[in-house]
């Protein structure tokens, strides 16, 4: 059956409430009114139901995804008995480990994958280097305050949360749904002034009290602080750590042996000092990060190896499909950078990479989309940039941004501290080049110029080689007016010269080596936001009996590995438990040990809920010199519930495996009998 | 030849300036005087000599070595290009990756052996929790100005400098000395008009100018800031990490299903504002740190696996050792806690395991020692306190703490807070507890206090089985004098009861529970110093021709594991090079390509001056199908500079083996035919 067209149906709501307005207004029988009023009603019912059909709501229980993040741990509230601090959370064992997991793999598939150089620098940062990188002056959020009470907000984010509210209006017709949405994305690009008209035009009030709002002004985020006993020297606590990496560039060229590109990366804490965090998790005040510098030669952005990621179709939602139907494309991402849409191959070889690692740790890749910055939310120096976005609980949710930032960073900080901050590119065939090169008349430039000749000759020589259709100019209004005015040179001065001094001859130059301050593509990972990400798509109900909380972890990222249990608490299995637990040690396996008198469904139920892929469980058998399964446990996989039996001595050796990723659970169950095991 | 007795040599020293000065007083002749001085200057020349035989000079090459750390950029100044800010260090590459090795293993090693629950703190700390824990106004270090430049410094460093400084002389009796080394000891735990008294002694001055210095006062160490855009929530950077462990107490003991004692550990930053950081990496304003609290049970310390370490003998430095012969214990750990000089097994527990991971991630086991705490450096509440002391080119330096703070954290932010901070334990035969019973008469005590009397009674009770002893005095009291005050109750209230009103019965309570706020063992690891140690320990300087700098890192902790090296820039080796590196990439072994043009042995010398323990080289005969040797490579140790042959397929398994400790070099020279190689 085709689906009902919305769309004919919003129309239809719209004419009959037109009918019943009319019908009010020509003072119509009761009768007809409510005739009518009951149309519209069926019809406002029919549409809801197909729009719910059309677009399922997500099964996603939320109540009790939370409850399990407090419950088991995973993320509690900072200095809770205190009443906590809001944007301020902990990790728990298993968040801690699923993280130092995620860092482990993400150092691996990105800093030894690339051979990139791992920096750790300060989250103290003194004024100067963040007034020059832009955060002093521009690090800032619009912030409105309720004009009664003086509570703080996000001007944005209450923009936002209007337009989701106006979005749940299901007689919304195409177009103006079309209108929020776009108000929606980019309510983040708005300035002061169009916010302003904005919370005009949809009756923005403070979200508590409904009381109107003051003008919405810049919020600086980042905190400050003394570095010294003196008191005389501001800092702040790293807004990014990327800084860090550009203060560094010279060195770690060097310690490249200036080979070129290369790329540098850093894992690290960034903080935010935000307006109003609400939505838990996702704005936060203290946020793990980890972030790629990748420099490269400005004018040759090609990577190599693109090749090996240009079959890939990645989820891209360009800016014209953004501002256009809504959709993704369907191109391979070596047809997206062959047409421009994606700016260049280094760019678009780390959104690939990104997409790789996150399916790899667990993000579910329906659930992934690369969006392009529109032009409005660019800034001015970027050629591009692709925001990976995730669907979570709240929506879609930026949690990687990959931007080329062109050479603005390197390029602020060597002007601002007169340091040097290039690279060079060697080509083994020589680059030609039509220049204009200057011949002097020595005696007519000395006796005009004297001790500051030698400025106006290298002004001159560079005017040639750099920008030859200005020289030509020059030497054009030269001929033609018999002077003419040159500078600022060097020095900052201006000086005239006349046509004997110089003469201009078109030659080409050979260029054999190449200087350049390096472009810079930043792939910037929110760890906290993907740790998060992990948690939601990972967590399911299990129907049953009773409904059982699942944490569907991959193995190479799950805390625990493997749960050990015995069947039941009797001393005759602690030495089998003690010799799993050393051979899983051995090989730096998380484990845990579940030697409880609880059922051992009850026992697989909490391991389940904790995430552990694994478990073993130690029976009469095991123990049983003369039954033909001596010595030998089951295995059971988490999600599919189906349990192997294998040889003591295997376990560490197939757990292990599967988490290095060197093989699968389906390999075991074709590699060991199956048993079958009813979970109560 | 028996060393020459330094108190005798130093007793004539004295003497003989005596003799000079009687000399002069007694107006001798010039000759006379001049033979006397003669002989002092030669005697002290003796002297010096003596010493320095005696005591040789640590042959440590400090400059060569830092020269090495900056330009390897093991470790570099901050904001460099911005001048650098005090205090405030980067970590390159190599050093990044040795800390992450470092701190896997410190996981592997505490975390994973003990079953210990990670936390994940935020470095933000709201005021209310840091007044609690006595930061706010106890996290002070005495600080002193220059009198007219006002520039800063810390009154005990000054002190203990002054104190390097007059222990030069080699001229000091015993006695002198131990007076000296006494005071320098000491010196963080003096007061400020103590430190004013010696300041005046021995005449400290400013370091830079040398004017006189302000009185001692307090500041306080922790950097404020501002949490939220209204102003209004004070908040500070954590000096440790240690509260955020007691923050989460409760949560952690139900994670733990209440199972007790148990262990949480946290590995995060550290921020100390310290008032002029000089020591280079010992002294910085942001530190990464490792903290341990073992939560236990107060009146039973014992630790299930201390046999397993009672056998080793510690290098312990004891109180009485320090005020006394400065020479260590040499009994074994469990002999010490017999002895009651550690005073518990958990604590002495720690220390082994501390010692064990200090030598395997490279420290040298014979410049490290554990000092004793002096009752004067201990807080008042802590039981005991032991300092694993590492000697550096700076001296003996604190890089772990090991303390039993006894209940002292959790019964402050209990009181705090309100928050029930308790653990108990199940005692399977009931202890026995001789109390009082009281018998009430109803009637009396009801006229006499009404609402009232439920209060009267359960104080009364509670007073009967929690100090019997003074129950017996209040009985006695009641008989002698007729009436007694109580309290004050529950209420606040105090009360004055009658003989008729109770009667008090002697009687043995059972006791199957005991509830208690939990001791807590605190192992607490300054990362960042540990870290500054393994670079000192390792680095050593080969001499030969010319002299090269080598890291000797262990295996484990190195950051690349291996360098892969054709023997020249031929493209016929390239698929062998990717071949090892895919390989080495599978086990996730970091290594260094050095496919230079550069010798072969200054190569290797450029791979040993970055701790990289083992060189893959490929040859003409790897890639010669003729040859026996076709498809094998040789593998050299960078210490023994050793070589063995093997095959390609085996160099990535033998690497992984050795850095995963299952086996060591030697092993594979016995596996292995052994090449001979010349290093140029």
């Amino acid at each position: 059956m085709e689906p009902i067209d919305l769309d004919g149906l919003r129309a239809a709501v719209v004419k009959q409430g037109g009918v019943v307005r009319q019908l009010k207004k020509d003072g119509a029988t009761q009768e007809e009114v409510t005739a009518a009023v009951k149309k519209l009603q069926e019809l406002k019912a029919q549409l809801e139901a197909e729009v719910k059909k059309q677009e399922p709501e997500e099964t996603f229980d939320k109540a009790t995804f939370d409850d399990v993040l407090l419950q088991k741990m995973f993320v509690v509230p900072s200095f809770e008995i205190y009443g906590g601090v809001a944007g301020l959370y902990d990790f728990g064992p298993i968040t801690c480990s699923l993280k130092s997991n995620f860092i482990n793999l993400w150092k691996q598939h990105f800093i030894l994958e690339e051979d990139m150089l791992e920096v750790e620098c300060t989250n103290l940062t003194p004024y100067c280097a963040l007034k020059t990188s832009g955060h002093v002056d521009k690090f800032t959020d619009l912030m409105v305050k309720d004009s009664k009470t003086g509570e703080c907000y996000r001007a944005d984010k209450l923009l936002e949360a209007k337009m989701d509210e106006l979005l749940k209006d299901v007689t919304l017709t195409s177009d103006q749904r079309l209108e929020l949405e776009h108000i929606r994305i980019q309510a983040d690009a708005y300035s002061a002034d169009e916010l302003d008209a904005l919370f005009a035009k949809y009756g923005v009030v403070a979200l508590a009290t409904g009381n109107p709002l003051t003008h919405p002004f810049p919020f600086n985020l980042m905190f400050g602080t003394q570095i010294g006993p003196e008191g005389t020297m501001q800092g702040f606590l790293r807004p990014e750590t990327a800084q860090g990496m550009f203060m560094n560039f010279r060195r770690l060229l060097n310690f490249n042996g200036r080979k070129f590109p290369f790329a540098a990366a850093q894992v690290g804490t960034g903080f935010r000092n935000e307006i109003s965090p609400r939505a838990g998790l996702l704005r936060v005040r203290e946020f793990p990060m980890a972030e790629i510098e990748h420099f490269c030669n400005p004018s040759d952005k090609r990577h190599p190896k693109f090749a090996s990621v240009a079959h890939l179709v990645l989820p891209l939602f360009s800016r014209s499909h953004q501002q256009g139907d809504g959709k993704l494309l369907t191109m391979t991402l070596g047809e997206a950078v062959a047409a421009g849409i994606v700016n260049n191959e280094t760019l678009g070889y780390f959104m690939a990479r990104t997409y790789l690692f996150l399916k790899r740790v667990g993000i579910d890749p329906e659930k992934m989309r690369f969006r392009q910055h529109l032009l409005t939310e660019m800034a001015h120096y970027a050629s591009d940039c692709w925001d990976c976005e995730i669907k979570l609980s709240y929506g879609w949710t930026e949690c990687v941004g990959i931007a080329d930032r062109a050479c603005f960073d390197l390029k602020m900080h060597s002007d601002a501290t007169k340091v040097e901050m290039t690279a060079s590119v060697k080509h083994d065939v020589p680059i030609e080049k039509n220049v204009l090169a200057p011949t002097f008349n020595s005696r007519a430039i000395g006796v005009a110029f004297k001790k500051e000749q030698a400025i106006v000759k290298d002004y001159l020589k560079t005017l040639g080689e750099e920008q030859p259709e200005e020289c030509q100019k020059l030497a054009d209004s030269l001929a033609a007016t018999g002077s003419a005015e040159i500078g600022p040179c060097a020095n900052g001065a201006k000086y005239t010269i006349t046509p004997e001094m110089v003469t201009f001859k078109p030659t080409v130059l050979k260029i054999h080596e190449e200087k350049f301050i390096p472009s810079v593509v930043e792939p910037s990972f929110g760890v906290g936001r993907l740790i998060y990400s992990i948690l939601e798509h990972a967590f399911y109900v299990r129907e049953g009996e009773e409904k059982r909380n699942v944490m569907a972890f991959k193995p190479t990222v799950a805390a625990f590995k493997c749960s050990v249990m015995p069947i039941n608490n009797s001393e005759q299995f602690t030495p089998i438990v003690d010799r799993i637990g050393a051979s899983l040690r051995s090989y730096a396996l998380a484990f845990k040990t579940d030697a409880s008198s609880a059922s051992i469904g009850r026992r697989y139920a909490r391991a389940d809920e904790i995430g552990i892929p694994f478990a073993v469980t130690i029976d009469f058998e095991t123990v049983d010199e003369k039954s033909e399964l001596f010595n030998t446990v089951t295995l059971r996989e988490r999600d599919s519930m189906k349990q192997v039996r294998l040889p003591i001595e295997d376990v560490a050796v197939v757990v292990n495996d599967i988490v290095k990723e060197r093989t699968v659970w389906e390999d075991l169950l074709e590699k060991y009998p199956q048993v079958s095991v009813k979970e109560e």
